[in-house]
């Protein structure tokens, strides 16, 4: 055993804040026997969460929830509501996005894709005026990423609606919101999004492993005469079975069980708090960077996401070096910057089970990788967080 | 609260044998934090797993291994093999195997379904002599279900591959092994399979939520050519990644904690101690029956299955009024009649985390419950059912 | 491995009715972080939990919650109340009894035996006969077992009271309820007990780790005047903390956690339907055995224990050796026979987390195992117990 | 719920480092099925566990395991050995040596006690020198706390074993290594020590519930002449229980289970290693103490403890305020000023499951709460505890 291995024999690997971290009492509560997917306990378990799961998204409308992935979530969408050869509206707001339009391009849809340079979210007058340009209504959808894991952005899905209708288009707008829900505020109906994909394992604060379409009534109507082939996924398939708090094949029955309690533990809480203590651990982490004289990815003060922080490492320096460093010295597993910002950026979480105690550690072991990787800081960005976290914890306590 | 419903409260509501039990070592292992399922760590985890699974399979070929359910990784290889228009060829085992058929039509492929009662398994010279028929080869592959969950056949692989040979046809083979993989004896190299579909909820004693598709060099050639839409399921897109232990997309992290500890347990008792014991409960099971006077859905003695035990109830009785008893008044959760069976049939499990006790106390629940439902039993099949396991417990202890 | 290990291996080690099985609620909720035991969190915990034993008990008094078993439980009362040489009427009913009253002899008591052959529970009229005699109140307390777990009888603790005021004695009235507080009906208050002493890993489905005294005024104020020496298990230390919630020395936070959660899944039962579940199960555990043709060990219909049965083996067979059979043939660890029945015979319980079809499980693999031990049976014992659940469960859902 | 509780609800009460925190896996282990005590199962975790536990005390003697808590511990110590009138010499380095005192005099002992201002640990010259005095040998042992959970500070236990020798007294010696067993060195036979008591829930990293004695030939002798009334404490009584791996009375079972994988932890990082981790914690807290200009409680360095640091606030401030403002705002629960320093001190954990970056959150927290508190701080604390952790992460990878 190395002797960094010997630290963590047989410990609990701890990581800050890689993976969302997962609320004891949900993994608790998913550590239970598996119950008939087809008797009338779980018809009382499925009815109460495709029921709650609703609010999350602030929906009256169909949420379907697959035992997938959100790769998964992203075909389904897709899948459902598009024949070959459609073509459909994509914006590049980083690798997220970019595996979105390869997934479209694989199940021969046309994406068209407006580029960027990942540095910011979503600019809807792009979209407006490619909309316009689009008299014969071609494009089907736009499809668009609420929170862009991989940079740290989180677009304006209201604006973009409002482009589109500005337009005078009839696209449906798509929206890719598995690292925004239940970080930050999301409105589906409110915000006249036709179909709302994400998953488990980001605000919900569950292990991965569901998947979920919130669909409106117009996007369920259109998919009916979809041509793309596709069963498991099918929303048609899902209905009559979910009426009754069923589903047409075997569901994840205890990842159920977890989200009945996630559900339970954002209500209790509330969701606006919810918000606002992320947007703080995002201030705070910010306000790091800031100090160390780092760049975050995200440029746009107005989209800085309260999900993630993506950072830029100053020319010269690998990222991934760095992360190796930050992990095999202090157990902090950061996010790699991926795609195009591989090795030139990495990613710190601060979303899911966290307080601002374990923030502050996390951004600790960042200060302190950075100098075992002889990246110059202009000054502590934990005191900087600090400060902010101990003012704001006082105005709050008050 | 019903005097039912008091009698449950709070307590674990316990049912035998409706899903798999899931042992408690395999719960607790899948209860802990989520890793980075990009990191080293994750790495050391994903190259275990998809390297033991091989074993469990009796394959060297490739193992896929997807966040989804059984009906999704039919899906996985039907998407990942066909294009549209392609010729299947498809066995009517029983409920199962139907759902499959409908999936290849809504996958626009054009199936073509030996039709058959549901009281047996698989007829391979029916196979055999339509294969032989296909002097053109227009049939792209034959599609069975090894163990017909929905009746309790347990189809001869070995025999369905002889039959294609000897008919000199170059079809595929494709298995749905989704309850009977780690239950009884499967051997996807040494029959000639070139794909297996599997799932984790059953011989695996997982929760739902894990898919499985291994896949022959032959089939993975073949699959090159497809041009059904697909992303998710892609095989190609696993591939690069799979040889580092990573997955393209977010991977069902707890579940394949559960897999990397379900697969050591199989191991620990020697898959073919496995094998044993459930052929050992399915005779004591089928003893039962007999006792009652009942008789198995399966009426070929060489097909019974050593999972489940699908039961005929005598004409003008209603299966789910007995199992609705059964549940009410014993937390006793029974398979229903599907398809074609539905009211006319239930089914008894014997797969997972059960012993010859618990095996019994299903027995007993059935036998009161068939009293209660003023079903006429010819004699007591609890006591056939002590008699077998007595002898067979003082032989195996001897 | 033997095949027997094989059998097992891996596997939960199932036992069917050993000690009381734990709720899988009650183990979650365990499964926790151990919080400060100083802080205000804990105190919410300690001050609901010392409020809520007191409804278990049915009583007003102060209950106190050590970290011990039971036999520590048994030592905080002895040591609390009575000085050396202190004289104390004990009643055999078994082999509990039998060590309690070796205890009080090294706490250097002197307690006075009603002996009996331990066929039955407390004869109250040796009781006030015996302290009719002692005229000059030299006997400090009567002490009696509620439930003895060695034999399976329930003695009538309102009828000791009454021998006792009966007698005009002004004797305490100490009982040890270890296995049958909230198995069977209790009451602290209206029965005039003075300590009731009890453990957590019986009727409140804990693991143990948790003894009990629930103390009347009265026996506060005799413990006054005791001089035992001790610290540890001193009431008078004990009642400050207890006031603000909290304990002198550390508790054991994590069962007390379980405790909370048992005393809600009683309350949401309801106690009286408790004990009906657990009379229930009793009466069926004796219907088998009647059938089998053999004796339980207490022979007073009025005091069968609804929480275990106690069985002899007849003349000429060795009982640990049958208990060997059976765990080894079936996995179902069977209560030894203790003290002077020990060889002699074996006890079925049918408390905590069961169910009809667990207990039935459990008749089955004794009365297989018997059949392996050549104990010849008179008729099934299975089958005479499922009768009697079948028509009762009938009854009960009607 | 005011923002204080919206702030946590439903969410894991995070505290960094109230009790020792328990990693994951140990409390896994204790999450499982209670198995019978008296069988064959539980004979060998009971053989097993009692055998491994000795190394962890570095001795070939005895150990007895109780359930009970640190408390009950000493008593069975003090119980076991002496006779009441007996005269023990204790020292008085803390609440904790204090409260130990109280019990001697409870159990009707002669403690004398060596005073001291708590500000550091054993001056063993005292020791010695009373020890002198006692030309009649009345003294029958010492008593002695290793590490002073109250103050933090370490005695050197090897040094009060040789002022005993020098002084040519036959006392016996016994120490209090409740907080110092597993985090730091302790050699129960090679520095001559008669009874070594510890509990579970500091270095085992366990939830409390268990309590040992570590029991020499010498004070095993001793004990069989000591006439304290005693029968749960027993050391006689466990002995030959515990030669089959049994315990006389109910162990708890589910704390054993956690306890087998504890030390199974323990060995697989190394007893050195995890001295030397906690070691190095400990100096990275005194660091940030320094930094902030604050006093530690024990002020000689050669006997900081590297379990935990007791802290003093400068006069005037209410050093439980200050606690109050850390849990309210941050969810650090730190440890209390105890006795004398109630309300003068707290204290700092750092012992059990934590690493670097829960460490520097800690820190975080104190150091914010002093700015809250309005308690002046020379310099970060942080930044100080980040230099040290981060040179020598940097050498311990290398």
């Amino acid at each position: 055993m190395s002797d960094n291995e010997r630290r963590r024999a047989g410990r609990h690997f701890l990581q800050i804040p890689g993976p969302s971290p997962v609320p004891e009492r949900i993994l608790r509560a998913m550590d239970m026997p598996v119950i008939d997917h087809r008797g009338p306990q779980f018809q009382k378990l499925g009815q109460r969460v495709l029921a709650k799961i609703k609010g999350v998204f602030k929906t009256d409308s169909h949420v379907f929830v697959y035992p997938t992935s959100g790769t998964g979530a992203w075909e389904a969408a897709l899948a459902n509501l598009f024949s070959p050869g459609d073509s459909v509206l994509m914006y590049e707001t980083g690798h997220f996005a970019t595996l979105w339009k390869s997934m479209a391009q694989n199940l021969r849809l046309r994406p068209e894709f407006i580029g960027s340079d990942w540095r910011g979210g979503v600019d809807v007058e792009r979209i407006e005026s490619r909309l316009r340009e689009d008299a014969g209504h071609s494009i089907k959808a736009v499809c668009v990423v609420h929170n862009e894991t991989s940079t740290g952005a989180t677009s304006r899905i209201d604006e973009v609606r409002k482009a589109i209708n500005a337009a005078g288009h009839p696209a449906l707008l798509l929206v890719d919101t598995i690292s925004g829900l239940a970080c930050t505020d999301y409105r589906h109906d409110e915000w006249g999004v036709d179909v709302s994909v994400s998953g488990s394992q980001k605000g919900l604060m569950l292990p991965p492993g569901l998947g979920f379409n919130a669909v409106s009534e117009k996007a369920l109507a259109f998919a009916r005469k979809a041509e793309t082939a596709k069963q498991f996924w099918s929303w048609e398939g899902m209905i009559p079975h979910n009426a009754r708090g069923f589903f047409p094949s075997t569901p994840a029955t205890n990842l159920l069980y977890g989200l009945d309690v996630a559900i339970d533990m954002l209500y209790e809480e509330g969701l606006d708090h919810v918000f606002a203590r992320h947007q703080r651990h995002g201030e705070a982490t910010r306000r790091a960077v800031a100090a160390w004289g780092l760049d975050t990815i995200c440029l746009d003060p107005r989209l800085y996401s309260p999900v993630l922080t993506g950072v830029m490492l100053p020319e010269g320096h690998d990222a991934d070096r760095f992360r190796a460093i930050a992990l095999d010295h202090f157990d902090i597993s950061l996010g790699a910057g991926l795609g195009r910002l591989a090795g030139k950026a990495f990613r710190i979480g601060h979303l899911g089970d966290i307080n601002d105690l374990t923030l502050l550690g996390a951004l600790a072991g960042v200060e302190m990788s950075l100098s075992l990787a002889s990246i110059d800081c202009r000054a502590s960005g934990v005191l900087a967080a600090m400060e902010y976290l101990r003012e704001t914890a006082a105005a709050e306590a008050a």
